[in-house]
């Protein structure tokens, strides 16, 4: 992993707990398995600890790990260092998606509070005017009373987000084609298709993974089916979009937006999304940051724990899940 | 009740709804109790139901109206409108204060979760430096793990926001003199002097009334005990805290806030409030607007169903209840 990104990850106190389950051959952490010190600890290690910027543990590493059965992730996706040798070799993998998870959950869950009542874009004209107005007359539709909000993706994002919605008067349905009708129901939301979720919906957020099937899911067609005013949310991945189609539906200023992830990340400086008075638009920040990746750091040592107990992993993650996780 | 602040309150199906259990002598709100409209019904009303910009219920409207036995008021607080005379008359009173609460304490919610990830600040940073920046670097101690909030005032806005917290792991404080142990312990949180919630939490939010007692209860002193870098939320009112003195602390830059309601309201001008990075102003929109105040007629409507079979109100208010409510 790379100290800079992991710098608040693991305190003292989770190097003591992980010291009373296993050995730690190494507990600063490497960014490159060339390096000398990796060399000492691939050979003899059971478990490999990463987080982000974990280079690649293609098979070159493997063959100098000969003991090497899991790989635990103390971060979201595995996609960018688990390779094909790793599930070729039989590792068992997990992640911290499931914490990584809350804290985007939690942003969204402001960022729709306040899309309901346009708090955002309210704010910035009180600035300009710097007088009264009555504010219904300019933002039509304005408070959460109500309000319908669709959900694409029960990933373990859109399972929070749901969850999280429950003790307010939204109505709340959700689009995923892997989301069976029982499940819906225990959710306590509505299943939609996608063309109907777009048009019905006051406030749409996206959480559904960057997999081949959701490249530029939500393109023109879509977006011109939402609703005038309705605010799209991304805290998931810019390739849920066709950048260049929202760009326009913004610059129309028929609906509004509130992005955490963009395609680049990060945007040209040239973008109108930083200037646009109906964009709020944050640098990929919505997922753990520092005090945060602790709930990464606590999964991941209670993963460990289980192994070292012989238990599987409550978040293992298979070779068949891939395709439709991020 | 002002026509302008309450024209999406009563909607054909809350009339019909007052049409089934009591008559309606005009459904169309007078603003003056000199119109000939209100000459017209006071003799005969049992009942006001008011709103925001309801005149003043004194000795001389009450004289014209010998039946009336309860004022129902569809907003907040009745101090503008319920008079010494209604009292001494023994009318019984109730507002729909508990439904007003709703969309400030959810405000409030998301101004916490993204004052603990400091989302306002570093929006507009991004659109500054329009660059990949390493932002706990630049804000210290980022995000919502494990932070505290403390609550100054456990009022229908306060308790909300303290049940809308529990599913975020955060540690709740609280400051309310008239908060007992056991009530505390109810709620699930700490108690706490004033002093001390100011100088340990993260982020400080207010739910006070305005009453004599809490003029300027956030003074110069107490500003200074905040942390570094802590945000102030203020979804009460601008007679909570000494105005120059939060100006000058948030010139100076140590901490943040985010501010819904000011004294006065609308702020000059020339207030640094609009301009400084630190501070999120809104032109006091937390409370119910729009599509919310339909909360606030549900529920005086519901007052009014008790009424009608002699129930007791659920929200009824009394003249001693007016030194420590809003």
């Amino acid at each position: 992993m790379v100290p800079q990104f992991t710098q608040d990850l693991f305190t003292d106190a989770h190097f003591t707990r992980l010291g009373t389950m296993c050995e730690v051959l190494d507990r600063v952490p490497v960014t490159n398995f060339e390096e000398p010190r990796a060399q000492s600890f691939l050979p003899r290690a059971t478990l490999l600890l990463t987080s982000w910027g974990c280079p690649s543990v293609d098979a070159r590493v493997l063959d100098r790990a000969p003991q090497l059965r899991a790989v635990v992730h103390a971060a979201g996706t595995v996609k960018s260092h688990v390779t094909d040798a790793c599930w070729d070799r039989g590792l068992t993998v997990t992640s911290a998606a499931a914490a990584n998870a809350v804290p985007v959950a939690e942003y969204t869950l402001a960022a729709i509070i306040f899309a309901g009542k346009k708090v955002l874009r309210i704010q910035q004209r009180y600035r300009e005017v710097r007088a009264f107005r009555w504010w219904p007359a300019e933002f039509p539709e304005l408070g959460n009373y109500g309000k319908v909000v669709g959900i694409v993706g029960a990933s373990y994002v859109g399972r929070r987000v749901i969850e999280l919605l429950r003790p307010f008067n939204y109505r709340v349905q959700v689009y995923d084609p892997f989301l069976s009708n029982a499940d819906a129901a225990a959710l306590g939301v509505d299943k939609s298709d996608l063309d109907k979720l777009f048009a019905t919906s006051h406030i749409v957020s996206l959480h559904a993974p960057a997999v081949p099937d959701t490249h530029h899911l939500i393109d023109r067609r879509r977006l011109g089916l939402l609703r005038d005013g309705a605010v799209l949310i991304n805290t998931a991945r810019g390739w849920l979009v066709d950048g260049e189609a929202l760009e326009a539906e913004l610059k129309s200023g028929r609906i509004d937006a509130i992005i955490d992830t963009t395609e680049p990340e990060v945007l040209p400086t040239t973008s109108p999304l930083y200037t646009l008075p109906n964009v709020f638009l944050t640098p990929h920040v919505a997922g753990a940051v520092s005090l945060e990746t602790q709930r990464m750091a606590d999964l991941a040592i209670d993963e460990i724990e289980r192994f070292t107990r012989g238990e599987p992993f409550r978040y293992g993650i298979q070779r068949a899940d891939l395709a439709r996780i991020a």
